[in-house]
């Protein structure tokens, strides 16, 4: 198991870890198989989406506040009820396969840590399996 | 392949499988790996998120039901198409890392079967892969 | 890596492609494994529900349209950041347990392309491994 470390910057933040993930991979040396990746926190999650034009991110991020408010009449005390719910709604893991050494994304897929309760230090963490 | 039986209680509830997938883990053996949970229904899922403070499975079954209401003119006639909504939204399977024969999970995560249509008698699914 | 090629007929639209998936399973002669289906676009996704009721695909379609509106002032100039948005709710991948050499699949499931920006031709990736 490999772990990454990712800062956020913001409070809700889509931060591209590619190019992270990728080193992983060619560190480990896999060549074919499955790199998965599983983010440990309850107020953050893992995405695959367009990492070509910013304003995406933007959309998605304005979308998920909207139908999930920060305050909301919620019943935990803590103030982040919305990033345990959007952590929820965008999932905490992504099975990515890999092909001759690289991650198979789609032309304009990247992979993102999606922040919903920072800025942070978080933890990403990597299991790869060869098939 | 490993079944766990899950009773739920309420029409929407998460409950923390996270001892029974953990237990099957240790019986099985598995020491360095994946465990996959699979819930085989279409008005459930699978979540991982915080297992510490309660109010926030409140927080959570409520903020989805305001997004997918019971009732909203649904085309389908067994009145639980809020059910199949929200186990879409919510997904349906869960890979988790195995370290040294534990779960690997964050300090506040836990395994949740989520009900969106019960209460019932529900499956839950776990493959063990060693890598 | 298989790859499948998936027509679509409509903007958004769930369709089946369960026995597309099946077929390559059964051409790869994987017997017992993990079975995962992976979308590398970013306007679709896979889900895994009800192929029995159709009403069920209108009512999830309608649902996740209300909730992401085609129209809601985006940033993102494609006119497609609903089916960006749609895509990570619903998630890119799914991972299926094979059983003597068939999908394990619950009664009433089946596994589903997601559109959200189409109609298109679209590519769905598989992968297997044994366990």
């Amino acid at each position: 198991m490999i772990e990454l470390t990712v800062k956020t910057g913001k409070r809700n933040e889509l931060l591209d870890v590619t190019s992270q993930v990728q080193e992983a991979v060619s560190k480990a040396g896999l060549k074919e198989g499955l790199c998965i990746v599983y983010c440990p926190h309850t107020t953050a999650g893992v995405a695959i989406n367009e990492n070509a034009d910013p304003s995406v991110k933007e959309d998605v991020l304005r979308k998920l506040t909207e139908l999930v408010p920060k305050d909301d009449n919620y019943s935990h005390m803590e103030g982040n009820s919305d990033g345990h719910i959007k952590a929820i709604l965008v999932g905490n893991s992504k099975t990515i396969f890999v092909k001759s050494g690289k991650l198979v994304l789609g032309t304009w897929e990247g992979i993102f840590f999606c922040e919903f309760d920072g800025p942070r230090s978080r933890n990403l963490l990597l299991k790869m399996a060869e098939c």
